[in-house]
């Protein structure tokens, strides 16, 4: 019987207005006709590591075990930056230059193995003259040969500490119970703060769908949001204009005001940072 | 023999820039890592129902009978809206929020009937904490479950009346032998005017390509336009600047003006309806 | 044995936002439900051939051979040019207006063939009043038949001298021993300036990486660079805001800034013709 290969998904800060995307899809291809791809996004912004190792975290948990995911956002391509493959707890892997990626899902599911692919056999020979596509030439070619089942894990090149992995800061939480102490860590479109407190974390402290919580925020010693605001399901529990907090899909706890923005009404400041106190009514 | 499984087919107004519709893919593979998931459209307006259903009616007949289309432009996510699966007359099914995105299918191809999804057993119970994501939790999940055969149609759920279904208005046209009477139903990127006469009707009227029609535009009683009109094929077969009306690609009768913009030259004011009759001359 | 078929990979200047792409899509899945297909990009800007061809040309090498290319940019769609499916020197197949699309590749690669795809059999037939959308009632559906195998590429239709294909012109490059004269003949988003010389070509004159170039750059009798420049393998092997020249990964040489605006810097005009030489230090 024939085994589905795994799919290799891609991400990149590579837009969508040229054929560098299709030349990453098409490489796949040229390695085995049989394999598919998909993409999770190429708006990534410029050099923007951090966005794409977030995009990481909310995306990789969705797709099966043993899905080859191809993440290029590189500022250092062609320079000494390591090009590696990480293997990730629940069997997934992630293929990438190291350089900072893999930080989030480090932290939320956790790098088991890694390794530096070996540029000798993982790299495309027929382009050995460019040096400016890693992502097609190196990335997505060894994605397919891995995906297509051509290398093992273990041919993808030499192993190095997981401890030699470059890792950036990811802001946590302290939790216990009816209490959180937490940062923003970021704002979506809809200028909602997005804590950094995980949803799994937040189940700890024994909140309740429609318990009132009392929410500080404070900057630089100065209070800037002390209110009681609804725990809910979703933002549409709420009237039109009113606070809620709740779950949410990219796997963090967020604040949010239903049809406004929570960000502008507070004039939260991204330069700025806010912790925030959640705490029984 | 393996039969080919359908395709599911996906649209919303989530944008292209994260990783939400790449969770939604991911979630169909992990249903079953053979489906084939492709995608109509994900830049919808946000929460335009409307631009929702506009689209669906003139892609679902290019696709393959039996089709599972998933569109989500969902307002009234994690509220009470009915999360529904519509079953078309041609075969094909649909994925959607109750709340109007229909209303186009229903005309043009009739939806024969429609069942309530049962969250009990159709979503996806890993996230069962998250409330904001039925994109990926419910729609995608129900999806894939049916177009892999894990369910049938009867094991979505209820089945509730069609005529229950919301639906809004659409605008449709008097037609009969060499006569026409609409309305300007949109503007295409190109400022030519979309009458809600379809295609399909308008040919009753007998006129022929070539003919030369008598076209009148009114709004509040005042005639904004009034001119002959060349009936073609395409508006390539008129000089530039020339007015020319013609059967479009979305199934509706449109009127432009070649390399101008229609609605610019005339002055037309999206906000205000227009009535267009279409005579002999 | 099964054998995979040829996947279609389209491009256009559609756009994204609409159901156009996804009735190419689907029209392909018609004709033969176990079709792959795949986009090369659909922002292609609205009407430039010249940009479609040149993307062609960097895209077509990195898909396996015998894959069928739509590209559809059809400034005469529904009038007199022809519909044609090109045959390329390494086996893929190009269905395309023949407006100019096929000037890169038949100078890079080459078409061996041209057949006219004839409208009677290998046009859509039930839709056959609409004249607007040949992207997916001709173009791709004469591709999807051709990569399903249900016609052979002489079933397209009529052969036609190769003489007779609209080619635009393609600026070239002087190049010898140690030397290369050739144009800038575009911008990338960068502002990086792309040279008419190939990488296979620029690899005759026997530069090699680390030399250091006199590049002079002339308009109008006017020197307006003249300078010694590193040739690399990549922009990040030089400091930033310092020059370089490099094999690009459109199959071009480039002349960069590495971090900063070539074309700014030295306030390169567009609407200009720049000559480049290219000299032994």
């Amino acid at each position: 019987m024939k085994l589905q290969k795994s799919a290799v998904v891609m991400m990149s800060d590579f837009g969508i207005d040229s054929g560098l995307v299709a030349c990453m899809h098409g490489m796949c291809k040229m390695v085995d006709q049989s394999l598919e791809t998909y993409d999770i996004t190429h708006l990534i912004p410029a050099f923007d590591i951090q966005a794409a190792s977030y995009c990481l975290q909310y995306t990789v948990p969705y797709w099966p075990v043993g899905t080859v995911f191809v993440s290029v956002v590189d500022p250092g391509v062609g320079t000494s930056r390591r090009a590696s493959v990480a293997k990730l707890k629940n069997g997934s892997y992630v293929v990438t230059p190291d350089n900072g990626t893999l930080s989030y899902l480090h932290t939320m599911i956790g790098v088991v193995e890694i390794r530096e692919i070996d540029e000798e056999v993982n790299r495309y020979q027929e382009t050995k003259n460019v040096h400016t596509f890693h992502g097609r030439d190196l990335f997505a070619y060894c994605a397919a040969k891995l995906a297509a089942g051509v290398i093992t894990y273990e041919e993808v090149g030499k192993k190095y500490p997981i401890e030699e992995m470059v890792l950036h800061e990811i802001k946590c939480a302290e939790v216990s119970e009816k209490y959180v102490k937490a940062v923003i860590q970021s704002y979506d479109p809809f200028g909602s703060a997005e804590l950094s407190v995980l949803n799994s974390e937040f189940q700890k402290t024994g909140f309740a769908i429609g318990d009132k919580l009392k929410i500080k925020i404070t900057t630089e010693d100065t209070v800037v949001f002390e209110e009681m605001v609804s725990y809910e399901k979703s933002f549409g529990y709420v009237a039109k204009g009113e606070n809620v907090i709740f779950q949410d899909l990219d796997s963090y706890v967020t604040i949010a005001c239903n049809e406004c923005m929570f960000a502008k009404k507070y004039h939260l400041d991204p330069e700025k940072t806010y912790t925030v106190e959640i705490f029984e009514a």
